[in-house]
């Protein structure tokens, strides 16, 4: 019988979004990007932040199987195909996601808009500062938010505020801007695909829109590289007659458990030849992907290392966040499937990146 | 004040469907893609097919202030992205549209695992073979054949089922693979603008799962470079578990007018430098492109060539086929905004590419 790293099971409930109010609004340093970094080391070992266990061994041979023109399973650098969630896959998702944080914190400027909200619930709520009641928001309450602050402006507004927001915002542990809390490991596994020709693409449940904003600085991801949850956009025009697109609370893609394998239908429309996630939130595309022909590699990436990021999740016999639910019914399917289950703890020399990893130690 | 090539205005209308039942099915002949010939003519002219007019000389113009480094107006390689409608832009589209044939072609074999659509209509009146009444048939009932022919199945059944026929279809003029019958001319901007890092992308109002079953081989295009109007799929397990990807009946993209700029954002996330069209259809995709900072190239096909193609639309003072309209309001916003109408007449020598451009003379 499959077993997890440990059969306690769940334990209470803990919020999502507990920490929230411990966020300190702080100027940003200007950055290099992470994903360029240590290029040089490339040669020598494409991946030096991971000890060298299985699961780097996975990485390696998968990409040596299918790059090398002599082996069976080549595959034509044309369908080269891998993709990515990001929240707790490519960077931290604890204690919230790094997007909700966003849409909260825009809450003050939504009501300083329309007046009427500030007495309306959620809104109220949120203006509250009150940590208990926005941690007990429902999902519904936070869709009201998310839509009330994610549309109903230009894509280049929305555009504008999320790079401004980036730039100040800092993660309530680390107090480290979020897009340094890439993991370095993951960003090795980018340029080591990059470098032999793999496509890496961005498949998130975030909105799409949001990780367009950072993603080719800070992964190295083009826009069009990055498929997440969609709404749709109304094409008009401006006051001075130029063509404008605004963002309308029209959900097209909810990319996130079927929607994963769905979206990337619609955005790629090839299968991916590796697939790399957290969650219950990511099986479906695991599934995808491993229902190809030929070498295709699935990985979950297990969050079990409480002293240099967090652990988390039922597999662990720790409680469920609801933020990157790894269930022992994902651990076991990864068993008998042959998924690939990394461990934070023992296969990861580093969590993050270069000066931030250092630092955080 | 603006004015047509020619003032003569609108004709009797003309139906979209007329030419439908000329339609032989034969086999078809392997074939090299035509997107790869010629490449070795690239470094003396990159566009041999053009005549020495403004319209080669705008694409001139244009790839070389965005690509000189010292350019004011350079473009960063990451950055360059030039858009292509598909009908009328990049093959015939006359007399019908290519994937309209395709769907009715479809109601017969639908039919057949759905009896109890053979005595309803729309479905009766497609299997009746009336060339009249199938001319007649409304927008509505259009839209039931599409629905019944291009949903219901797995993506991967569809993409064999069209592929299958786009080996034997034959346009019913040149008795030719619809494949073949591109445009050499802009087959050539398509590999000029690719050899000088852009990212070339089909924006069609066409179907996205059906143009990408062979723009990779026809046009050099990859799947995920192909913009379309596109239908929702569902995620779920075929009779023997595995994972399987439904269409289903749900339009999450009409990617025609508003809907392309639209859908430039969804997919690719950038606004393109270059958008080429030839209708009505394309005029917002235009304007988007040509709002952007910078230089901004926006060309239109006129199809007035009724010896070597068609000549067709009301700019022409032509009928409107209700197939790539081309308005003189189009005409007129073209003149004024400083796009570039191309002539087949008059800016291209060859029409079709190499020996089928010889053997269609």
């Amino acid at each position: 019988m499959a077993q997890g790293p440990n059969q306690t099971t769940r334990i209470s409930r803990r919020s999502a979004l507990s920490a929230l109010a411990a966020l300190p609004i702080l100027p940003a340093f200007l950055r290099t990007p992470a994903f360029a970094q240590a290029a040089e080391t490339q040669a020598a070992d494409p991946l030096p932040s991971w000890n060298d266990s299985a699961a780097k061994q996975a990485i390696i041979a998968f990409v040596h199987e299918t790059t090398n023109r002599s082996s069976p399973r080549f595959v034509p650098p044309a369908e080269r195909i891998a993709t990515f969630d990001q929240d707790g896959t490519l960077w931290a998702e604890q204690p919230i996601y790094t997007q909700v944080v966003y849409c909260l914190d825009r809450v003050p400027a939504v009501v300083a808009r329309r007046p009427e909200l500030r007495t309306a619930e959620p809104f109220k709520t949120v203006l509250s500062g009150n940590r208990e009641a926005i941690a007990k928001l429902s999902m519904k309450e936070l869709e009201e938010i998310l839509a009330a602050t994610l549309t109903g402006m230009t894509v280049d507004e929305f555009s504008a505020e999320a790079k401004a927001w980036l730039e100040t915002a800092r993660h309530p542990r680390w107090d480290r801007p979020y897009t340094e809390l890439t993991y370095q490991p993951m960003l090795e596994v980018l340029r080591y695909l990059r470098a032999n020709e793999y496509k890496t693409y961005i498949v998130t449940g975030g909105g799409q829109d949001f990780v367009r904003t950072y993603a080719e600085r800070v992964y190295g991801i083009p826009p069009e590289q990055v498929v997440g949850s969609a709404g749709g956009t109304s094409y008009g025009y401006g006051p001075d007659g130029r063509p404008v697109l605004t963002k309308e609370p029209k959900l097209l893609l909810n990319d996130d458990n079927a929607g994963k394998p769905e979206g990337i239908h619609l955005m790629i429309g090839r299968r991916p030849y590796a697939a790399f996630g957290n969650s219950i939130g990511d099986r479906q595309m695991l599934e995808y992907t491993r229902a190809g022909e030929g070498a295709r590699l699935a990985m979950l990436v297990l969050h079990d290392d409480a002293k240099r990021e967090y652990a988390y999740g039922p597999a662990l016999g720790l409680p469920d966040t609801k933020v990157g639910t790894f269930t022992q019914a994902l651990y076991d399917e990864a068993r008998s499937k042959g998924w690939t289950v990394i461990s934070m703890k023992d296969d990861w020399k580093e969590i993050f990146p270069g000066s931030v990893g250092r630092a955080l130690k």
